[in-house]
C-alpha cells in the first residue's frame, strides 16, 4: 500500500493549501468549496493534509470513531474497551450516493431475516472527526448536499424514521470540489460552506516540471520522496497543533470588527456569514501566525472568505476574486 | 450543548420579530413566511422565540406532547403518569421530506417482523404545541405545503390509510422560509399563510458590527452572553403571557371592522383571508400593547397581514411592502 | 368541537349557493364544479351545506354508511344491527391522492401478516349518501377525475383487481373547486360535471364588512352566532326536503323540451350533456319553488348547466357567464 | 338496476348505428373507431348494442364465459357443470389502466399467502366473447393499444411471464372513443382498427328536442320507455342473427374485388388492410341486406373502411370523410 | 387452428422474399429490417417463411429447443428422454418489453416461496433456432436492441446477475421491421443489422387485386387454398435445404473481394460490415442458384447489404435504394 | 467454440494498436478511449489483446481470479487449494447496466431464503486483471463511468452498503469506446482516461480488400487461419513480457520532463494529468522498444496522451489530433 502524497510537496496551489490548513486549524470554519480546472490535485490535497495531521485515538471497533468509551453510541452494540490509533478519516461521498448511505438506515436486513431493528450507520458515521471529501458537489441534487451542510454545522448526525431514531456525534470538515462550467450551486448552498478557493493549473514552465519531477518521483522512487519531504510535513503539523491552542486567545479588536462590517457592505455580500467567516478565518490565520489579529490577516483571508458571497453583477466583468481583491484594496488601504 | 441566541440580542429586523411575537400571543394567526436574503438569521430566529417562551408541561413519553393523561392516543401504548416539562419544540422539516414522514405512516418494521399494525409518528407528532419550520418552503412539493396548511389550520392529524384510522393533535405555527428568486410558491399556498414579512441584511454599518460583535461573544463567551441578555428575554416572555391572557377581551369597533374591509379592497387582496387575519393580527398586537384596537395597529401589522396578498401588478413596479405602505397611507390617513 | 358555519350566514355568493341547493334538491344532477379566486368560502360552502341537511340514518359500525342491515356489504364482516345518525358526510380529497386511497384496495398489511384477502374502504365508501369536495380538482390527475365522475354517475364503486371483487354504493355529490389561472380541466371532464358557477370577492364595503363582522362573530362568540341562524337553516332545509317531494311531479312541457334544445343550438354547446343538465337543474329549480317549470327557471339555471360547455370561441372575448347571457337573452326573449 | 337504452331509440347517428351493427354480424371485421364530440351518446351506443344483442350461454362460473366445459381453462380451477345465460358483455378499460390487469397476472396475495403460483384473470377474460369499450383510446399508452389490437386479431390472450404461461380465448370486438383534438394515434394503430365513424351533435332543433324527450322519459318513465322500444330491438337482433347465417353464402364478384383495389388506389390509403376491409365490411353488409354484394355495398361502407387510413395531404384541406366520399363518387360512378 | 400464409402466394415484395430467404441459406447474415408502410404483410412473410421450412427435432420439454439430450441445459431440470418435432418457432417481442422478459430473469415467486433459486426462460430461449420477431423495432429502447443484436451475433445468451449465471444457446434470426417516419434507429444499432429492404404497397391494380383475391380465398376457402400453394412452397423448402449444403463451397475470387471493397468505398458506407456482410449474401445467393459468386450476385443483393449502412448526405436527395442502385451501376459496369 | 481474431491479422489501425500495446506493458497508464466509425474492430482489438496474452494462474474457483490463495477474498467462501489457468479477462459492460451489477450487491435472494448476509461478486469481481469493454461509453451514466473510474486507478472495490463492507482488488484496464456524434462526455470524465485513439474505415482499396480476405479466411477457414498468424503474435507477446521486465529501469531525463511540461503547456491541456500520462507513455513506449526515452517517443505518444485533453478552441477548426500534431512540430521541433 503506497502513503499519500506529501502534502508540503504540493508544488503551489498557495490559496488551497492555505484554506485546508485553516480548516485543520479550526474546523468549525464551515468546510471549503473548490472550484476550478480538472487535474488539479483538489482530491490529493485532501488526503494529504489529513494524512499530515496526527492520528486520532478511537475506541477499537466503534464505528463513530468515538474518542471515549462512553461516547460509542448505543446501536454500536458491545465493543472492545481498547484503544486504537487510526488516521484522521477522508470520506468520498460518490456521484449518485443515496441519503439512505449517507444518514445511515434501518438494516433491513437484519429486520428480514433476524426481527431485529438494527441501525445501519452510513458515511457521516465514518466520517466522524475527519474530512468528507464530495468531488463535483454541484453534480450533487440539493437535498444532499443540504444534508450534508446541516450536520457539518450542527456536528450531530440524527436519523428519525423507519422507527428509528438514531443520534451520533458527526463532526468533519466538508470539502467540496466543483467545477462552474458544469452547472452550479445554488446562491442559497454556495453561503452555507465556509471558505472557498480557485485552482488552476501552473501557467510556468517551471512549476510544471517540478510538479512531474515529484509526481515521478513519488511512482517510481517512493519510499526515499516520502523520507525527503518527512521533515516539512512535520513541522507543518506542529504548527497547526500549536495553533490550536493560541486560537482560544486571539481575539478580535473593535477595529477589526468594523474592517469586517465595511468590507462585507462594500462587497454587497448577502447576508451575514460572510462577514462572520471573514473574522473567523482572519483568528485562525493570526493563531496560525500566531501574532494579534491584524488588518493583513483579513487581506488575506478576504478572497476566501468572501468570493462565493457576492451577489452577480451584470455590469462588472471581472472575476469574484478580482472584485474581492479591489474592494479590499480600497477598503482597507 | 450550546443554548439558542437570545431572542433579545438579535439586531434589527423589527417586522420578522414583530411577526413572530403575535404568533406567540395568538398561535391561531395562521403562521408566518419570511422571505429574503440567506444568511439573514430567519432559522435563528425561530429557535431564539421557542426558547425564549416558557416550557411545556408534557406527560413523559407521550409522543404528541399531551398535556393531560387522558390526551395521549391509544397508539401510543402504555405511557408513565409522570409529567415531564420540555423546551417548546422547533421541528425541521427537510427538503425532500416525504408525506409518510411528515404525517407519520404505518411501522412496516414491526408489521413484517412482529404482525402488528403500529403507528409510527410522523414529524407533525413531535411538533405539536410547537413551531414547524421550513426551510426554502418554495422547494417542497406542492401537496406537502397543502398538508402542512391543512393540518396548521385543523389542529388536527388525520392518517387514513394501510388500514390505520389514526388521528392527533398537531397545534402549530408553520413558519416558513423562502427566497423568491429560486421559484415561488403558488398564490393558493400563499394565501394560507396567515403573516409574511420580508428581511434583509442591515445597511448601516453600525448595525453589522453589533452582529458581528454578538454572534463572536455568543460563541466565545457563551455563558456570559446568555447572562447578559437573559433579563431582556425574561420581560418578553412576560409580556406575551400576559397578552394571551388580554386577548379575550380586546374587542374590535365597527370603525376597525370597515377599515379593514376598505383596506382590502383598495389593495385588490383577492378573497377574504387577507381582511380577516388583518383583523386578527390587530387584535394580537393590540393585546400585546394592552390596549384597545386603534388604527395604529391596523397600520402596524397591514404589512404583515396582506403584502402576499396582493394580485400582481404590471403597470406597478414598486414592491408589495411599498404598495401596501402607500396605500395604508391613502386609505387610513 | 366547534360548528360549521352557518348555510344562511353566508354573505352573498348566491349562484354558489344556488347550485348546491339544486343538488340538494335533486343529487342526480351530476355534481359542481365552482371557478373562482381563493378565498372565496368554497369549502366552507360545501360543509355548511351538508351540516344543514338532516343527518342520515346508518346502520352503526357499516363502513359506507348503508341505510338498512340488508345493504351492508359482506366484506364489512358482522356489524351491530342498531341503527344510528351521522351528520350528511363531507369527504376531502387530498391533492396528491392514489387511486387506491380513493377506491379502497387489497388491505396489505391483513394478507401479509394473517394471511387474509380483506378488503381497505377508501374515500368512496366514506363518502356514500354525502358530498365529495375536491380542492384544486385541476391539479388533480385525469385519471382520478375520470375514475370520480364515473363512480358519481353510476352511483357504484366495482374494484376489480388483486383478487378482490367488491363493489359497494357510492351515491354521493362532487364538489370541485378550481383556479382557471392554475392549469384547465380537459373539456371531456369539464363536461362531465353538471352545473358550474364562478364566485368572486364581493366588491362592495358594506359586504365585506359583514363577511368580517359574522366570521369574528363565529369565532368569538360561536354559540350566540350559531343560535341567531339556527331558524334561517331549518327554513332551508325544510324547503329542500319539501321540493325532494315535489321533485317527481314536476314535468316539463313541449316548450320546455324546445327551448331547452335551441338554447343549447345557439350557444353551440358540444354533445347533448348541457340540454340535459339544463332540463334537470330547471326542474329541481321549480320544484324547490314549488311552481311548474317556466322559461324563467330556464333562465335561472342556464349559466349554471351551459357556462362550462361552450366552445372556446377565439373571436368572441366575453367570459362564458356573459355569452350564455346574451344568448338566453336572445333565445328565450 | 335500470336497463340499458335501447339501441334503436337513439335518435341520428347512422354511421355509427351502422358500424355497430356491421361488427355484431361479422366481429372478426377488427374493431371501431368512434371519433367525435363529447356527449354524443358513443358509450350509450356500445351497451345498447350489446343489451339487444341475445344473452350468451356460459359455464357457470367459468371466468372467461366459455360457451362448453371442455373450454373452461384449467387455471381455473373446478367448476359447476351447469349452463347460465349471461349478457354479452361489455368491459370498460378505464384510463391509466395496467398491462396486468388488462391480461391478468400471477395472483400475488396468493404466491406470498399460499405459497401457490395461480392466475389472476384481467380485463380481457371478462371481455371474452362481447366488447371492449376504451373510451379516449389517444389517451392510452401505445403498448396497451398495441396488446389490446393483437389480442383482438387472434382472439387468444397469451400470458407468459413471472413462471405463468397462461393462454384463454378472448374475442370481443373493440370499439375505442377518441376526440382528436386531444391527441392522436399514431397512424400503425389506427391501421389496425377495422372501421371507423365520426360523430357530431344534432344540427336541426327537432332532433335534439327528440334526444331529449327520450332521455327524459328513459329516467323518468323508465318501464313504459322500454316497453314502447321493444319491438323494434327485437326485429334488429332479428336481422342480425340471420345476416349472421347469410355471410357464408355471400361472396364477392371479380368485379367488386376489383373496385375494392381501385377505390384503395384512388384514395392513396397506405397498405392492403384498408382493400381487405373494405371488401369484408360490403360482405357483412350486403348479408345484413340479404342480397349479394353490390356496388352500392361499397359505396356505403367505404367511409367506415377508408377514413381512417389516408395519408395526410397538406394541399386537400377536405376532411378525410369528404376525401372517401368525392374519391368514391369519381371512381365507382 | 389456421395455417400461416403460404410464403409462395404473397403477391410481389421480391426484395423482402429474397432477404428472408438468404437469412434461411445462412442465418449468420445477421437479420433482416423491413423498412416501410404498414399493412404490407411484414410479419406475414416472417411467419410464412418459417411455416415453409421443415420442422426441427427437439427434446420434448427442453425450454430452448435443444436437438439433442446434451444440450439441454441443468437448470431445465429432468426432461423427457424422447425426440419431437415441432415447427421452426418465430417469437413477437411486444412493445415496451423488459430486459427481464427477453433474457429470462430469476423466478422470484419460487425463490419466495420455496427458497429456491431458480431461472424462468425468457423469449430468447423460446426463439432459439427459429425466428425473433420486433414489430416497430424503432419504438423498442436501444439497450434492448443492443441486447438482441448482441445474442444473435454470439448464439449464446448469458445472465449473470441476482445470483444466477446462466448460458443457453440463442441461436435465431432478428428480424425487425419499422417506419422511419416514426423515429429512427440509431447508425450504430442499423449497422448492426445484416440486411435491410423496403416494402411499399403495390402500385398496380392487378397485383393488388390479385392480393385481396387470395387473402380472401385464404380466409373463405382456407384448406383449398393451402393445398393449391403446397407445391411451390415444396419446391422453395428443397431450394433452401440444398443451398445450405452448397454454401460451404462457394468460395469468392480475388475479384469479387476487390469489387465488395471498390463498392463500400465507393458508397462511403461507414465500417467493414457493409462489405463482409455484402460477401456473405452474394455467397448465400449464388449458393441458392447453385452457381460460382459473380458479379451479378453482388449486383443482386447490394441493396440488401448496403442501404441501411450510407451516411446521410444532405446534398443527395436520392434515397439510399436509388443511391446504391447508381453507384452499383457505375461501379461495377 | 471459435478463437478471438489474431492480435496481429488485424489490418492497419496502427495507434489504436499502438495505444493497446502500452496498457498491456503498462496497465497503471490509465485504460483508453476509443473515438471513431462503428464497424471498425474496436471490439475485435481488445478481444484480441487479451488472446494473445498469456493465460494468468488463478486460484481454482475464486471469483476475483486471485493468483494466490492467501488473496482469496472471505466472503468467496472455500475453495480449491489447486491453481489454473485462464485466458485474461475480457469483461464487456451491457448498456443500461446498475452499479449494483457492476461492483457487486447483496445477494437478495440467499438473505431472504436462508437468512445469510452473502455478497453477489459483480462485473469488476470478474474482470481483475484483465479488460473491462464498454461500448458507446458515452452513453452509460456518469455516476457510473465515475465509479470505473475511480475502481480502474485504485484497483480495489470497496462495496460500503446494505450491511456489507466488501473489498476486494480490481486492477484491470477500462477501454471504452464512442462515437463522438452521439453525445459527449464530459470533460472531467474525457480527462480520465490515460489515452485515446480515433480510428477511421480504411480508405484505400488495397487494405479493405485485405480486410474483407482475412475476416473470410478467418470465418470459413478458421484453423488455417489461426496457425497461419501464430508466429507473429507469439513474438508480439515476448516483446511485451520483456518490455514490462524493461519498464521499472526506463528513467526520464530533466529533458524530457521539460519537454513534457513545454508540450502540455503549448497545447493548453487543462490540469496536470496530460503531462503525467505523456511521460508515463513515452515511458513504456521506450520500454517496448527497449532503449532510453527520447523526444521520438514524446512524438509518437502525444496524439495518444494528449488529443483528448484539448480545451475547445471555436477559432481552430482544425481537429484535436492536428492541433495536437501541429504544437509537436513547433514546440519539439
Amino acid at each position: 500500500m503506497t502513503q499519500s502524497f506529501p502534502f508540503s510537496a504540493i508544488v503551489g496551489q498557495d490559496q488551497m493549501k492555505q484554506a485546508m490548513i485553516l480548516t485543520a486549524v479550526d474546523p468549525g470554519l464551515g468546510g471549503v468549496l473548490v472550484f476550478g480546472d480538472r487535474g488539479t490535485g483538489k482530491s490529493t490535497a485532501v488526503r494529504a493534509l489529513a494524512a499530515l495531521l496526527p492520528p486520532i485515538t478511537v475506541v477499537a471497533g466503534c464505528p463513530v470513531n468515538s474518542a471515549r468509551l462512553e461516547d460509542v453510541p448505543d446501536w454500536a452494540g458491545p465493543v472492545d474497551e481498547t484503544l486504537a490509533e487510526r488516521p484522521t478519516p477522508v470520506v468520498d461521498l460518490p456521484l449518485g450516493v443515496t441519503e439512505d448511505r449517507v444518514t445511515g438506515a434501518l438494516d433491513i436486513e437484519r429486520a428480514l431475516t433476524r426481527g431485529e431493528k438494527a441501525f445501519e450507520p452510513g458515511l457521516l458515521a465514518r466520517a466522524n472527526r475527519g474530512y468528507l471529501y464530495i468531488d463535483e458537489v454541484n453534480l450533487l441534487e440539493d437535498h444532499i448536499v443540504d444534508l450534508l451542510l446541516d450536520v457539518a454545522q450542527s456536528g450531530l448526525n440524527a436519523v428519525e424514521r423507519e422507527g428509528l431514531s438514531i443520534r451520533h456525534a458527526a463532526r468533519f470538515v466538508l470539502v467540496g470540489s466543483g467545477n462552474p462550467e458544469e452547472g452550479e450551486l445554488r446562491p442559497q448552498l454556495l453561503d452555507r460552506f465556509g471558505l472557498s478557493v480557485e485552482v488552476r493549473s501552473p501557467d510556468n514552465i517551471e512549476e510544471r516540471v517540478e510538479v512531474i519531477r515529484r509526481r515521478h518521483a513519488f511512482e517510481t522512487d517512493h519510499d526515499g520522496f516520502m523520507a525527503r519531504w518527512q521533515a516539512e510535513d512535520a513541522a507543518l503539523r506542529t504548527a497547526i497543533l500549536e495553533a490550536r491552542t493560541a486560537l482560544a486567545g486571539t481575539e478580535p479588536t473593535e477595529e477589526v470588527l468594523t474592517d469586517c462590517a465595511r468590507l462585507s457592505m462594500a462587497l454587497g455580500a448577502d447576508g451575514l456569514r460572510g462577514e462572520l467567516t471573514l473574522l473567523r478565518a482572519a483568528r485562525a490565520q493570526a493563531a496560525f501566525e500566531d501574532t494579534a489579529i491584524t488588518r493583513d490577516h483579513l487581506r488575506s483571508v478576504a478572497p476566501l472568505a468572501l468570493s462565493h458571497r457576492l451577489r452577480r453583477d451584470p455590469l462588472d466583468e471581472a472575476g469574484s476574486a478580482a472584485r474581492v481583491a479591489r474592494v479590499v484594496a480600497e477598503t482597507l488601504p
